[in-house]
C-alpha cells in the first residue's frame, strides 16, 4: 500500500503535459512573498487549529435544524416536542394524551411553548443530557422505526429558545406513582455540548406519570399552512390512537379526540441486513463484534443471516467459518464484502415497520377533511438500501376540498407531517410523475395534478433518508419514489371510477333536466298539430318521456 | 423565573375546553396498558441512551455532506482538498499551484483522488486531526473571508472513502526547507469522531513545501454539467490567480493558466458587530470574556464600538461602565442587548471582504468563457445579521455562448463554484426575479431568462450562509437578494446597450443590403425610362444610393 502510493507520485510528477512542456515540479525554487504579503509558516497557522462542538456549529448553522425564521421555529419546537412525547407513550405501551400550550410573551416576537404528556417521563439523572445536549438518544444506534432519529431536535429546540431568550428550558417529568416529580432549569454549554443544570428541584404533578417542556423562545405565530395548527391537524390524521388538547395563544383551546383506543402494535427493532450496509460498515463491525468466529458474526449481528447462509458466503468468500472477525477486518474484509453482495438473502422481516393500515387511515382522513369520496392503500413493505419501508396513500376528492389550482399534498413520515420543502420531496416528485389524466385530474405536464383534491402519502420506515437535519423532506431513492406512485395509483383508479361515475351522473341528470323542461312544449305543440284531448295528450306526453329517459341511459 | 412558570403550570391545568368539560387531569387514574403490550418503565427505555458521536451522525447522513451519490462524491472530495488548498496558500502568502489527479481504480465504480498543493504544509501532529476528525479547524470561531467554513468537509471526504472502499485516508506534508517531509495513513474511528493513524513515516518530497492528499472512494466519473471539470472551469473564472493542473481519467491533462500572478489582497479578521448577535450569544460572550469591566468588554470585543459608542448604550442601559460583565450576564444581559439594538451603531468595516473586482472578474470570464460581450460588476459591501458580504455579477453574451433554452448561471461563493441544488440558491431566486425584458432578453413570468447568455455572480463574505452543510446553495436573505439585484441590473443595463447596438447594426445592414440590391434594377429602369446614358445613369445611381443610405440612418 506505502510502496504502490509512492510510485503513484512519481508517476505522476512525470506526467507530460499535453503542451509538450513538463509540468514544473512544484515551487522546486521558492519564489519571494508576493509584494505587501508576509509569508505564514505552517507553525504559525497551526495556532488557529481547534476543536468545534457539535452545538457550536449548530448554533451557527441552526436553519439546518428548522430555526431558519421565527415563524418556522416555533413549529419546529413544539414539533420536536411533540415528536418526542409520542415515541416516548408508545414505546412504554401507554395510549398518548398531548397538550400544546403557545402563549404570548411579548407581543408577535416572543412566545412560551409547553408541550406536556402522559408518557413514562424520563429517568432524573438523563433529563439534563436529553434536553440539554445535542447528539444524545436512544434512537440513533438501533434499526427501529419512531419519529426521532438523530438525538438533536429537541436539544436544539432548547438551544434556539436560549440563543434568542437567554431563557433556561424548564423540564418537568416523573416516571411512576410514589416517585417525586422532578422540575429542572436547563441551559446548554455551547461551547461544550454539555448541559448545565440552573435548578434541579421536587414539585407538584398531576397524575402518576409524563413530561413537560417548556421553552421559551422568539418565533411568531401565524396560521394557515405551515403553521402548528396545521401540523395538529395533519397529526391527527395519522395518529387516530392520539388524544391532543390545543392552547393557541389567540383563541379558544381545541380538542383532537380520538379515532381509536387501540395502540399502534410495537415496531420490532432489527439487525441490519446484509445488503444494506457498506465495505466500511463491514469492517467496523468486524473489529467491534463479540462473536468468537466469522459464522458466529455473520448469524448474530445481521438479520436474515442463518447457518447456512453464512455457510455460504464464506465457502465463496474462501474464510473459513472458524476464522477470527478482528484477522478478516485486516485482510479479507472485501473478499467477504463481495461475496456478501453476490449472495441470494431473505428480504428484510416487515414486522418492523408498522404503517397506520387503510382502515385506520381512512378513519384519520375522513375525522380531518371534509370530501365527497375516499380511497386509502397500504401497500406491502419493501427495501431500500438494506432498510424495510412500507407505502401508504390516500385520496380525499370533492366535497368541501378548494377546488382551485394543484391538489393540496399531506406529507408523512413515521406519521409525523412534512411542512416544508415540498417541492424537494420525493413524494412530490412521485406525485408530478404520475399521469394523472387517465385518473380523472387534469395535469400540467410534469406537475403536480389539478383539481379538488388532496393527496396523503405516509412512509413508515427503521430509518426515513430525509435531505436535512430538520427532516422536512424525503430523498429520491428510486426504490422510494417507486412504491409512492404504486400506492397512488391504486388510489387514483378508485378515485377515477368516482369521478367517472359522478360525471355519468351529472350528464345524466343534465339530459334528465332538458327532458324534463322541453316534454312540456313538445306536448302542448302535439296537441295543437294533432288536436288531442288533454288526456290523450298526457298520455302520450309519458310515455315519451319514459322513451326518453331510457334512451339516454 | 421559577415561580412564575409554577404559577403558569396551574393556570394551564385549569383552563376550560370550549365544550365546557374541563381538561382531565393527564392520567389521574393509571389505566392497563393495551392488549398485547406490556408497559415499559422510564428506567428501561433509560438503558437505550447513548451519546452519538457527529461522524456517526454524518455517516449515516452522509447525503447532509454533498455525499449523496458516487457522481457527486467524487466532485464533493476534489472541491473539499482544493478549496483547503486554496485557503492555505492564500493564508501563507503563497501564490496557488494546485494538481488534481483523478485515477480509475476499479472500472466506472471506485477511483483514487489525488490533490497536491505549493502551500505552507500542516504541521506533523494535526495532520491526523485535520483529516481525520469531523469539526476540526481554524475557519469556524473567526469572522474572516475564506473557503471552508465548518471544519467538517475534508475529513467527511476521507470518511467516505473509508466507508465505501476501506482504505485510508494517505496525506503527505512538508512544511519548508531543511523540514522532512511526512506521510500518514489515516482512518477515522467513527464512534469517537477521532483519527487513527495507520503509519507515519518521512518521505520524499519535490520542494520546498506542501501538502497532498490522496482518497480512493466508491465514485462516478462523467463530464458536462456538475462535474469535476466544470468545477475546475468554474475556478479559473474567479480565481484567476491560480494555477491548476488537471489530470483526469480518461484522457490528456490540462492546464489552467494564470490570468495574474498578483496574490488577492488578504482578507482581515474582524470582530462580530454588536447588531448581528442574539441575546443568548451576548451572555454567552459576557460570560467568556477576559475584560475586567462591561465598558472595555463592548470596545474589546465588538467591531465598531469605540469609547464614546460603549458609554452611550451603557448609559441608555442604565448600567455602570465598571460593572463586571459576568453580573451583567446574570442580571441585566436583556436590557444591555435592548440598548445595544437601539443604538446607531457605524456598519462594519468592509476590508473584511475581498471581492475579485471587475478587471479581474472580467478577465477570468474572458479567459474562460467565448462570448461576443462581456460585463462585470463589483458591488460595494453590505451588510446582513451585522455580517459584511459583497456581491459581484459579470454577463458574458453571444459568440459561443449557447443560444437555448435559459441563461447559464454560474454561482460562487467565496470564489467556490456551487453546481448543486441551482433552484434553492438565493442567486437563483436573484435572477428570476428581475425582469429582464428591458435589458434585452425574453423570460417566461417568474423564471430564469432566455437567451445566450452565462450570468456569473460571486458572493464575497466573512460568513456565507448556505443552505446545507454540503454548501451548494446561499440561504434567501432579504439583503443579499437585493445586492444581487442590483449587481445583475448594472451589468444588464450594459448588455442591453450591446443588445441594441447590435440590433441596430443589424437591421441597418439589412437596409443596406436592400439597397444594394435593389438599386441596379432602378438605375436600369431609369435608364430605360429616361433613355439615360451609361454615364448618366451610374451618376444618377451614386447620388440616389448616398440619399437613400443617408435615410436609413
Amino acid at each position: 500500500m506505502a510502496e504502490e502510493s509512492a510510485q503513484r507520485t512519481l508517476e505522476f510528477t512525470a506526467t507530460p503535459l499535453p503542451t509538450g512542456a513538463r509540468t514544473p515540479p512544484v515551487e522546486a525554487a521558492e519564489p519571494p512573498a508576493p509584494p505587501g504579503r508576509r509569508r505564514v509558516t505552517a507553525v504559525e497557522l497551526a495556532k488557529q487549529q481547534r476543536e468545534i462542538s457539535v452545538s457550536e456549529f449548530f448554533t451557527k448553522n441552526r436553519h439546518l435544524l428548522g430555526f431558519d425564521n421565527p415563524r418556522k421555529a416555533l413549529l419546529t419546537a413544539i414539533k420536536e416536542a411533540v415528536d418526542n412525547s409520542l415515541d416516548a407513550c408508545e414505546e412504554a405501551g401507554i395510549l398518548p394524551e398531548v397538550k400544546v400550550i403557545v402563549k404570548e410573551v411579548r407581543k408577535e416576537e416572543r412566545y412560551r411553548v409547553i408541550v406536556e404528556d402522559n408518557g413514562p417521563g424520563i429517568v432524573a439523572k438523563q433529563v439534563p443530557r436529553v434536553f440539554g445536549k445535542l447528539l444524545y438518544g436512544s434512537k440513533f444506534h438501533r434499526l427501529k422505526m419512531s419519529r426521532g432519529q438523530q438525538g438533536i431536535g429537541i436539544s436544539a429546540a432548547a438551544m434556539y429558545g436560549q440563543l434568542t431568550t437567554g431563557q433556561p428550558a424548564v423540564i418537568i417529568s416523573k416516571i411512576g406513582r410514589g416517585k417525586p416529580a422532578m422540575r429542572y432549569e436547563l441551559m446548554i454549554d455551547t461551547k461544550k455540548n454539555e448541559p448545565r443544570v440552573i435548578s434541579e428541584a421536587e414539585c407538584d404533578w398531576n397524575g402518576d406519570h409524563g413530561t413537560r417542556v417548556e421553552i421559551e423562545l422568539e418565533a411568531r405565530f401565524q396560521r394557515g399552512r405551515q403553521s402548528v395548527d396545521a401540523y395538529l391537524e395533519q397529526t391527527a390524521i395519522t395518529n387516530p390512537h392520539v388524544r391532543m388538547l390545543y392552547t393557541p395563544p389567540d383563541g379558544d383551546p381545541r380538542e383532537f379526540p380520538r379515532a381509536t383506543t387501540e395502540l399502534p402494535p410495537e415496531p420490532k427493532v432489527i439487525k441490519p441486513h446484509p445488503h444494506g450496509i457498506e465495505l466500511g460498515m463491514l469492517m467496523t463491525m468486524l473489529e467491534d463484534t463479540k462473536g468468537r468466529n466469522i459464522r458466529s458474526f455473520l448469524t448474530h449481528e445481521f438479520s436474515r443471516v442463518s447457518g447456512r447462509v453464512a455457510e455460504n458466503i464464506l465457502a465463496a468468500a474462501k474464510i473459513e467459518p472458524s476464522a477470527r472477525p478482528s484477522r478478516i477486518a485486516r485482510q479479507d474484509a472485501e473478499t467477504l464484502y463481495n461475496a456478501i453482495q453476490a449472495s441470494k438473502i431473505m428480504a428484510p422481516p416487515s414486522d418492523c415497520v408498522v404503517p397506520i393500515g387503510e382502515d385506520l387511515l381512512l378513519k384519520g382522513v375522513k375525522k380531518e377533511l371534509e370530501a365527497d369520496f375516499y380511497a386509502a392503500v397500504s401497500r406491502p413493505p419493501s427495501v431500500y438500501r438494506g432498510n424495510p419501508f412500507a407505502i401508504e396513500a390516500a385520496v380525499a376528492y370533492g366535497g368541501k376540498v378548494p377546488d382551485e389550482g394543484p391538489v393540496r399534498v399531506y406529507r408523512f413520515a413515521n406519521r409525523v407531517p412534512l411542512l416544508y420543502q415540498q417541492s424537494a420531496c420525493a413524494i412530490t416528485r412521485a406525485i408530478s410523475s404520475i399521469s394523472w389524466r387517465p385518473y380523472g385530474l387534469s395535469q400540467p405536464s410534469g406537475s403536480l395534478p389539478m383539481g379538488p383534491a388532496i393527496v396523503v402519502v405516509h412512509m413508515a420506515s427503521v430509518w426515513v433518508p430525509f435531505t436535512s437535519e430538520s427532516k422536512e423532506a424525503i430523498a429520491h431513492y428510486p426504490e422510494i419514489i417507486k412504491e409512492i406512485k404504486l400506492a397512488l395509483q391504486a388510489c387514483g383508479r378508485k378515485m377515477s371510477l368516482h369521478i367517472k361515475r359522478r360525471r355519468r351522473d351529472a350528464e345524466a341528470e343534465r339530459k334528465r333536466s332538458y327532458i324534463e323542461k322541453y316534454i312540456p312544449h313538445i306536448g302542448i305543440g302535439l296537441r295543437e298539430i294533432l288536436a288531442l284531448s288533454q288526456r290523450e295528450e298526457e298520455g302520450i306526453v309519458e310515455r315519451l318521456t319514459e322513451m326518453l329517459h331510457k334512451s339516454r341511459k
